[in-house]
């Protein structure tokens, strides 16, 4: 069963997020599961880290600026990806594009096919090392999820959308985001997927009784 | 009971810190408590992080460079404070000299008082907002751990002691270090408090039957 966003229900955590962001790729494979056995509702927010980046004065991901730090991170992915039970390759390009499915995600929130489709994305991403950007494989990710795959594919490349992601990566920059995954609950953020339990349990904690 | 050294023993962590550090100050008061119950060994490794930061390009803490991480890291450290039971008090300033403790540190290294002496000047810095660089504290710190604390405090200023913590900074920077704490179990690398478990398990399943 996937859960549903209902406005008065449950205590309701935003998800902030990147398809070419690493660290995202844990959480968004975690998230649901987690969520789900805590009563607490996930409002998806993809958004480009790209921008957020470039405003804070950095041309790539520190992973790539920083090599000291790059080097680890990737280390690091193997070890965590061991605890989680979840399989990873580092990809042959990184960060890779992901506006294409970004855009297909700003849909897909709040849709029934939202987490699986996120997942397959991830999957191909951290363990297939496919070009996610790709419409093919976008499109691939998206079959069996929904009756008209085609007709999302559409739309997420309309303008009106193209536009929505962009005021949703603004408004990222606005709330102080400054990497992904980020997760908050009202205005209490939490950043990096080692957060994503405390910040169930913050969301859990303020669940009407 | 505080676990002593023994090179053939048990396994050994290295735990490479700063008491400038606001991540550190977690892991300082942690780390004996978990590495005994886990059966292993720490080697206590202070070092300066200031020259480090310097040589990979920053004039000071990325939580004083990046004004959107930095806002974000003092909330971090109250929730992460009140999730370990600890106090926490944010210092008047950040990051703080922390020379003078840091050569009495590398004394310590080794000694069963240092533990104790580490913990007592984090206490200062993260609770009680103190000078840590001030001679008086750090005595006060020394107190009624070892019979002849001013002995420490001459030795510490020595010229080869103040040698020592140099080469140990250099060391820090030749095994890819970047920030604080770090744990080292032979070249497994773990960055950060939010790994001190992992470092700790990982070092562990090295210990022999």
């Amino acid at each position: 069963l996937i859960a549903t966003e209902r406005p008065s229900g449950p205590p309701c955590l935003e998800f902030w997020f990147e398809f070419g962001s690493n660290y995202s790729y844990f959480s968004v494979m975690r998230i649901e599961e987690l969520a789900r056995r805590s009563g607490v509702a996930i409002a998806w927010k993809p958004f480009l880290l790209g921008p957020i980046f470039r405003d804070l004065g950095w041309s790539s991901s520190p992973f790539v600026l920083q090599p000291e730090k790059g080097r680890y991170v990737w280390r690091d992915m193997e070890r965590e990806a061991l605890k989680y039970g979840l399989q990873f390759r580092k990809p042959s390009e990184f960060p890779r594009v992901a506006v294409l499915p970004m855009r297909v995600a700003l849909l897909g929130s709040g849709q029934p096919w939202m987490g699986a489709f996120c997942r397959e994305v991830m999957r191909q991403n951290w363990v297939d090392d496919l070009d996610i950007n790709d419409p093919g494989n976008v499109r691939r990710a998206l079959t069996g999820l929904t009756p008209e795959p085609e007709a999302v594919m559409e739309e997420a490349q309309s303008a009106a959308n193209k536009m929505r992601l962009r005021d949703q990566t603004a408004e990222a920059r606005k709330r102080g985001i400054f990497g992904a995954p980020t997760f908050f609950f009202n205005d209490e953020m939490f950043w990096g997927n080692d957060r994503l339990e405390d910040a169930i349990a913050f969301a859990q904690a303020a669940r009407p009784e």
